[in-house]
């Protein structure tokens, strides 16, 4: 039986308080809701999502680099790392697989220092501004990015 | 019977050259192509599409403009209009409905003064890098954006 | 008998919608209105008003072209054109009439990319920040740059 | 009897030399003459001016205070002390009356430095390059933004 | 029986080393002698503190997160973090308490990029340069903040 | 009988106005009743407080200049003059006491060019946020300050 | 019969005013008479040349895509757009001809904002600061440039 | 009998400190004693001078306007005022003698916003860096400046 | 018996991945054999090392508090902390040991970020662009760093 | 008999080098070949054409000095000295002949540091891209710039 | 007989000074001393090294195009031309040798314009802080920089 | 007998022009006559002057490494050289005398490269715009700043 590509998760720093605070910003959907959307999504295209979120910057860089060989894609929000991470883009450049970056709110509309990505000129592309929808289009985005993916 | 929601797709400068010249960059997918597959999933969403390409600045202003009453969203993809137009960003500020920016190429990969994007905060949000599944994200991203969409 | 110095009005990109949208920014007033209202002051004044809009930074060029010998003076209100068209600024310097600059808000207060007007350095001056009125006084101080005015 | 709208007039450092020192680049209209033709124009309009000059950007200040509750509007041209006072800026913030923004000459076609001005995102708007007549367009302007101006 | 208000105090990378190292320029008082004195200056206040200090910028925001509900008001000198992380003003910005951002030495004269603070815009307000005196200033200033307090 | 230390309380440009105008910025207190709050309080530390407010630089400059001699230390609030006066700070270096820059509001979250003080490298900090509250710790700083001071 | 290589000269906005205005900064030389002796080299050169001047950004856009297949090399001198297209600079760099940016004045001698040419980057060479001697120079430029030219 | 050239010495804000203080930087020569030596020079040389020392910038403007006429020459240490003072930029331009510009230390050793004078574009040159010689060696440059001097 | 002085040898982010990943870039050395051969040359110069790796920058933190009293130097390769990480610098310069910073790759080739070290600052001196052999070399620096070695 | 005008070539550091290594980059066409090409296009315009290579900037400054009077137009290749130096800039605007700047290479395709010329404000104008062809357009420049040439 | 690979050493501006002056900022050994050192390394090594210093740009420039086909690798110490010469830069680049960058101290701890090494990028790596050492450092790199080595 | 100190007088490059070329800028006195008279100055203040012009650097570089030991302060135009010669600072800051910089034009008032003098900050002090006075000034400047000067 053939297994379905996996396509890796990340959320990085203060994700994990989607939908409990500031609502008025980031809205009332929870992270994980936002999982469940994406596994529920993954099966219609035909694949996996493995999800994980952290606020440490070493432990996002652990998990990308022990997905080696089992994850197929990555997408990711990486919250404030973004900004400041040259080891997340580093690890990310590492991990030989499609990346997709991600992020809740359009950073075009907010602070300067938040215009800038660090992670940008690792990844395929990136896609900003739409929500929780913007994971869903992220998925999307990684899965249509893989290089040899069945059943599409 | 109730009208479908109409979303504009407008392509700036240059972008009717797609498919026939740099495929290497651009890939062989004509505008032509992009146009029709938008169209089939505008239908699966339950929406319909508009497209309209000009090489000329004021043409797609006037574009915006006429659009007003009709198009329920707009999806563009400015070209180099993207990092110099400040008309087209007032023209699409005016138009009062949500505007999704994509691209074809990752801008964030390319020369500095591809970096800024003139039009991303008047925009609900920007796809880039993803090539011709730009558009469809972002038509789906546009979708989900409409105000009171029904069907979904 | 005498002919009137004739002045010219141009207003740039997206200016013909005045009035009917946004007008918690830009009032209530249209264009046609401020066109009017422009006439009557020019007749007190002692002079005639022409207007154009265009939202093709090519068709302002070539009407400032071939508004040679014939207009007295120009005043221009380019919209987003003013901080981006140094082909519209040439036409300007080229024109050998005064040039008074206009814009209904106040740019100062605005983004950062529209406080450099690449126009102002043509213009004998430059009027900001009244709305309408700005039109106004920026007829005045046309009337008031002519070379050799009669009937003040 | 009803009290005609008293406009405060300022005029900042070295402006007391108008008329003077180098008429080629001032003209050889006095401030004192600007001051009476002001007066006059208020008249027609139905306003009372009155006019101040300092080298002392403290004087200055100080006045802007003392005009608190007297006076319904301020013009002023602020000469050098426009790119370089936080001080005025805030003492103007404070005044809570229209405030009109006027300089002799284009600021835009002169040294960098004066380029910016520090008053200008704290005024109704600016007027420039028109000589003395800027102070005219600028009570015009000044009269215009009154909030419940009488008599026009 | 009331409980008084708990303030949690934060501190970032290095500051443990306080009092054994560089005595020349961070003194010599311990960093434990440090939190004695705000845990006296608290009760003295009518206020409780709890203490926390990581050389991990994640640890430091899960501290955060967990302090909701608990923590009436953050004092926080982020070391190093203060100039880097947008990830832990993200945390501060969505505690939702007060926060006071303190500093022994005074950043204005140390190396240029100390002069950035990236918590100082999500901060009530900011202390530095009284060495350990800067806490308990922060103290007070956080006692001072809190909305409803009691014991005044 | 030995003199209390006696710090010199500087006010600068606008700072007259608070309370009267502007509340929901600058709040209700009055000057007048900060400077008894700090007369208090220098009393309650052991210490004697002399005011002074002006709208003019030099004034202040020629205050501090006297001050030799008599003054301990120095808390000032030079408002708008703090990111401007290259002179106000050459005449603090020269009082060769202690000072101590407070400001009412969080210079970090305002206009850009309120981010610089000229006065941080010669002070010995700097309070602000804290609305009337970053004078009275800014007297407490001074007072912790003081090279030998007694009653402590 | 062998066809002679046909090179495509470019002109862009104001550049149709030549000869008759300002003649003090652009010679006497009217455009038609550069056009009639471009021609002439040709023909010595054994090319042909086809000439194009536009006010309208888009217009030379289409141009030059229409030149598709039938242009061998173009010379082109695009006047204010030379500062501020990024749309002409993708036209060109589709164009997959060789390309030569020509100016008549000496653009480092004028205003910052004519020093950065966008299309320089995308052209063989550039010429500039001769008058109308740069365009017969960029046509030389242009011919010596075919990638496999005939009787040189 | 001929009356010699007037010279007028201007000493800005903190000069008055000159000797008293901080003596390892600006040494132990006080200002009277700078002052007598420079008439002793003028003497010598076949001149006069005047002097003048303010805390407050619109007083040394005043002079400077008062001296309209009577001084043939200014020498000026405009101290902090050097920097940031446009006021009195314009008011030396306006006075219609050679000016130059003299300063105790080298300007270029010291901090960053030191480096720039807004005055040395309006003096005829500028001497720095030798203490109070720097004055005397003024002095001789003004007087070696003056349009037609007698005696040399 | 005389103890050999411990060379403290620290690799930041990603470094793990040496040999095994994108070996076109870093080569097929693995980190365990740089790590190996270090210690074989260590003993050759009459050291020991001790090499620590983490992608977390507290972690990394943690090792050199820990290494005060045992570590005579210590050579560090940040990886992509090197260009972000204040908090590790803040470390490094308590550490009151020699450091020595290097990098396999030469820096200045690579993208403009990388360009700056926030270590470099606090290190003795600064070693790139051998590949492995950054490490050795770095190695004989930190030992001819050493205050008082023995053996040489 | 008349004698021609001549027209001395200057080829900075490393163009001694052109053809012999990377020609890759510069071409197979040795300066000899270049000078021997120049001087048969001399003849063939009427002029003569005499050539100078130096890596020293002193060498061609002095040449640059000793030309005066004997040259009629200059045609420089600065090579590296392009972008550094201000004395060669000066040389050129002391030599009062029409100085023609030439490069092989398009500089505005290369290193940041290589899109600035010292010596275009200084020359007529500037060809670059060309290769060994950009000589000889430069030379044809220079005797079209000669200013009163025989035999056109 | 095989012969050693010969390495040139080139010392840059002021380096002949070395020992003789400023001995606290760059120690006491002679430039000859250095030179003597690195002979001896490089018969260890099994290489053999030619030094020379020069205070000319020309003449270093001069020194590697004559190396052309005789040294190996280059050691390069430019001093101060490290920071302005492009010449030096491309003549580097065209010796199509292994190029080592060394420094005595350590230039990101001196002044700004001395971070930016124009040599950096065409250098196989660079070397800086550790005095003497840093030759000797540099040597045993470019030994280990060598193409095809024997004798390892 | 006791020998006059001797102060060396440096001429930088084009300077050999003086009094020939361009006398609207530079005057009419020739360099000879400047060095003339600083001979005759010399011997009234009780020094000897030796002077020195070339249009190499390195040749500056090697009289300044030359005057060791002879020349007890240096006076130096380093024309051009000024703005980009580090090496030229460094030999300066090796010379352990007294520098004072010198420029015949007020640089303030050039080109904004030459605002910035790489010398100023290893110089006593600068004098610039009194043409061949400067160098007069500076002479004396020179001398008042010898350390242990005699007969003044």
């Amino acid at each position: 039986m053939r297994r379905l590509p996996r396509i890796l998760v990340l959320h990085g720093p203060n994700l994990n308080l989607l939908g409990s605070r500031e609502p008025a910003i980031y809205g009332r959907t929870t992270l994980a809701e936002i999982d469940a959307s994406l596994g529920e999504l993954a099966l219609e295209l035909g694949a996996e999502v493995e999800t994980f979120q952290s606020n440490h910057e070493g432990a996002l860089i652990d998990r990308i680099q022990e997905a080696h060989g089992s994850a197929a894609a990555i997408v990711i929000n990486a919250g404030g790392l973004t900004h400041t991470s040259v080891s997340l883009r580093d690890a990310l450049a590492a991990s030989e697989v499609p990346v997709v970056e991600v992020h809740l709110s359009n950073l075009h509309q907010r602070e300067d220092f938040r215009h800038r990505s660090l992670l940008a000129a690792v990844a395929v592309g990136q896609i900003c501004g739409f929500g929780a929808e913007s994971y869903r289009l992220g998925l999307r985005a990684a899965f249509a990015s893989l290089p040899r993916r069945r059943g599409r």
